[in-house]
């Protein structure tokens, strides 16, 4: 089935909230085989919500609308969808006693405008809403199915999937859902990675395979529509294995994580912990480690040693290391492996990452932007690694902490 | 002049990634003067793009597109655009010489995919991409203003900003500029902040008074349109004075910028420095002052100290502090104030900031989750106040390092 969402709203047109309910709902049509080929902004206009209308009639048979379905003057969607389909508006009265109750019992009083929230067309299914006070709506009007939902995203998400959805399959009739497995890569660019796979990703029929790059990581999406998990998966298994025995040292997790998670887990499932030192990438890779939860069974922490006297009086990395004529410098080998040696032993962490470089936007020691040493340090001994990375201060810092896990993944 | 915006990407038709662009986009259209009435989301898909042209030529005169740039085969926009328009593609040589040059300094092979980057129609104008390789492009087709911007945001919001505006300013004609002044506020509300103005803003006619809410900081926007610099100011200063003289204490700096900058420069013109201890922050705020260029200069460094275990190790917190019955444990005011001190000497910082708390998503110490306190230490002597936040890992993350930095800039 084509889909198209229309999210209605002219706070979207300025950019005053981002159109998060558009990713939400394209990610779980894509769950139950609903193909969304168009998604649409338009603002509180009567005019140009029925052009949109229009336009997504000739090419979708589904089309999910959110938001405008609130009290004010400028909800407009269900009154636009009457007029568009020449049905009527009518109370619908469970939403209205629950809309009056909700006064009630803030001691509240009720203004007229509320009672829009209850509003419903005629010969249209309402669509409960467990978590506010707007009703949905589903109806098919000369062909093409129409799902209007409220705009805010903790109202609009139950509906669509606990009202919605049931509702949706029901007119979908025999169409198979759609599979999907995700290859997550480290250390290899996008280009490089399609470069590789170009021959199967040129051929490429059933499944589908989709490369994707984001934040610093690379991804392939492998899909398949079938009867069941087990069909999908005999589908899938040959190309994936085509795909490892060709670029498989760059793959760290066969599910979309990032990599600091599938690092966290496999130092996790050995019991062991990990500490950072961080110069130029100041913070950013203990603040990866600690988006994800649970972190604190396996990251202890670490120095964020930003100056030459921080490394020298938290992390004893002797001055005559850092500068002088003929030093190696804060920017060398030496520093990222003693940067990371020191760090290990004073937080008695299983392993440890150092990194320093030059993040930019000028060049540091004569070294030039993007210079950076990775150190990996643990009872086996250290490595360092040499990066030489483009991009903004930025990126600069986003790739040395995406690198230094690929490079503390291939240790582990 | 209307606009429509069209974001060309499967990856945002299949909900892998939330539509940010558009976000930006909307709001920078606003600011400059440019209506959106629609935005479009499309795949892609040779024809589909085609047809989101075909649509788009009708309703705006200004057509802005992102995506679709880049090296990869699934990069169409570039190719589509110039057979809709009857152009060539050639190869921009300083483009070109930009990616040649890159691949040289890494020391790797550039496959041939990558020209696609340099590629520009005939007849365009190019922007320049500072932050990355494809090159972006703007053009006029009977009638109707084309731009073409990355898809990453990181590129395009430069080349938006840099480039492209001044090209949409050019074919703008008569309007008289936009002029806004932004004051950005700290330790306030966005609904607090709109309900001690709320007669200013539901009585505004000129400057505009727009309140916006995000990332953990608040900002109001002046707008007006003005034949001169000094005539937008004499309208501006009188409104400005008032939402001074009301909520002047949460204001930090009179232009968009974090609030991390503006202590970085008030530090930085005393001569002063900051060094930071981070628990349940777990590096964020370290990654905030790093993300600022210049901040070598002031910030220090610190230690991320997420385990009771490194806060002993490395900043000598008593363990009897830390653990055991009726100790006042890792959150509490004296863990704070321990660490705020303790970083400060070890590091000879002027000022410190401590941040110790509870980020979720379970309790810890009996201690519900949002529970944080923030420590600052200064010559004159140490200061701790406890935070009470909502939401969830990373909200609470941010929102404790914001409030963090707002406690340090009240007592600088």
């Amino acid at each position: 089935m084509k889909a198209e969402i229309i999210a209605v709203g002219t706070e979207l047109l300025l950019g005053q909230i981002v159109n998060t309910n558009a990713q939400f709902l394209a990610e779980s049509c894509a769950e139950i085989g609903v193909d969304v080929y168009f998604q649409t902004v338009v603002g509180d206009n009567r005019g140009r919500i029925r052009e949109a209308f229009d336009i997504a009639r000739k090419r979708a048979e589904l089309i999910i609308c959110t938001g405008g379905l609130g009290p004010t003057q400028d909800d407009l969607t269900k009154d636009v969808l009457a007029e568009y389909t020449g049905r009527q508006l009518y109370i619908h009265q469970p939403s209205m006693d629950k809309i009056e109750e909700l006064f009630r019992s803030r001691g509240t009083v009720m203004v007229e405008s509320n009672a829009r929230q209850a509003h419903l067309l005629t010969q249209s299914d309402p669509l409960a809403n467990d978590t506010g006070l707007a009703v949905g709506a589903a109806l098919t009007f000369e062909g093409t199915h129409f799902i209007l939902l409220p705009g805010p995203p903790k109202e609009m998400k139950p509906m669509f999937k606990h009202y919605a959805v049931p509702w949706i399959q029901s007119k979908m009739g025999g169409v198979q859902p759609l599979f999907s497995k995700v290859l997550k890569f480290s250390g290899i660019g996008e280009s490089n990675l399609e470069h590789q796979l170009i021959d199967l990703i040129q051929t490429q029929r059933d499944p589908s395979i989709a490369p994707y790059a984001k934040e610093g990581e690379v991804m392939i999406r492998l899909t398949t529509r079938a009867a069941s998990q087990a069909e999908a998966e005999s589908r899938i298994e040959p190309v994936e294995r085509e795909i490892r025995s060709r670029v498989g040292e760059y793959i760290y997790a066969d599910e979309d994580m990032p990599i600091e998670q599938a690092v966290l887990r496999r130092l996790g499932q050995s019991g062991r912990t990990v500490a950072v030192a961080e110069s130029c990438t100041g913070g950013l890779l203990s603040d990866m480690f600690t988006a994800i939860p649970g972190s604190s069974q396996v990251f202890l922490g670490g120095v964020v040693c930003y100056t030459n006297a921080l490394k020298n009086q938290l992390l004893d990395v002797p001055l005559d290391v850092l500068e002088g004529i003929g030093a190696p410098g804060a920017v060398s080998k030496e520093t990222a492996a003693l940067l990371a040696e020191n760090v290990r032993r004073k937080t008695n962490a299983s392993v440890s990452v150092a990194i320093t470089g030059v993040a930019g936007p000028a060049e540091s020691e004569g070294k030039p932007v993007g210079t950076v040493f990775v150190g990996i340090a643990r009872e086996e001994g250290t490595v360092v690694e040499q990066l030489k990375l483009s991009g903004n201060r930025e990126s600069i810092k986003l790739k040395a902490a995406k690198n230094a896990l690929y490079l503390l993944w291939k240790q582990l």
